[in-house]
């Protein structure tokens, strides 16, 4: 079982955002950090912009943030935005479909594979955020207002 | 999210199992049935006979079938079989998987997605058995004892 290369993105793209401590990130520093395609982020961020996951500030200092607080953006909401969650088993064309009950099975065991991650916001994601914030090498500078962490 | 082709496959394989009559069923048109190459079917079928699901009866009249009741299959036990239910994001590389907490949260989803195979058998997937049995072509000759179905 797997979840899609797009959500796996959105969720670093979105505990990236989460953990720096202020102020706007490059969609080129995101792609640095995760080793992926500016390409590929850049589709990601566009998308969850539109979705009003995040907002983007343009011009020539202008760059991504978190579009609310991360304990405002819940788990569940956000994976039902970034996966499909229907057709587990592609049934299409298979001989016994309309007799066939797995996708009751499926949709049920769906259903609560998604009711965990409604549990759970974005803030829970990034607990570890000291640690977050080392790893992804964060400095004091990062804040808008210049202060330390 | 999706399941793995194997999966799938073995998922038909055990409802057409379960839906037969009586009698033995051939890799070959078990293969036809589903227009699923013969070739993917018969490692679906080795494995599941290897882990003990369904045996396989050698000879010129030989065949496979179920090696317990359909009643008695947990589906939570044969998906844990077909699917690999770790890993569902590829953290292998990730700058951040030191101090990042979704594994903790998809380790949870995925075992409340488990837990709902787990309340049902491979004869909760033939409830519509009559159904199944039209839809595979199944005759009463398939029946070991010639009776009528």
């Amino acid at each position: 079982m797997r979840l899609t290369k797009y959500t796996d993105y959105a969720m670093r793209l979105m505990i990236y955002l989460a953990s720096r401590p202020s102020g706007l990130s490059s969609i080129r520093e995101i792609s640095d950090a995760f080793s992926v395609s500016q390409n590929h982020m850049m589709k990601v961020v566009q998308d969850l912009a539109n979705a009003g996951f995040l907002e983007s500030v343009r011009g020539r200092n202008g760059g991504i943030r978190l579009a609310q607080p991360a304990s405002e953006i819940s788990l569940g909401v956000l994976l039902r935005h970034t996966e499909e969650l229907t057709d587990l088993i592609d049934c299409e064309g298979c001989l016994i479909a309309p007799a066939c009950t797995l996708p009751i099975v499926l949709s049920e065991a769906t259903a609560a594979f998604v009711s965990v991650f409604d549990k759970y916001t974005l803030a829970d994601l990034i607990g570890r955020r000291s640690a977050l914030v080392a790893l992804l090498g964060f400095k004091a500078e990062d804040r808008a207002d210049g202060s330390a962490l």
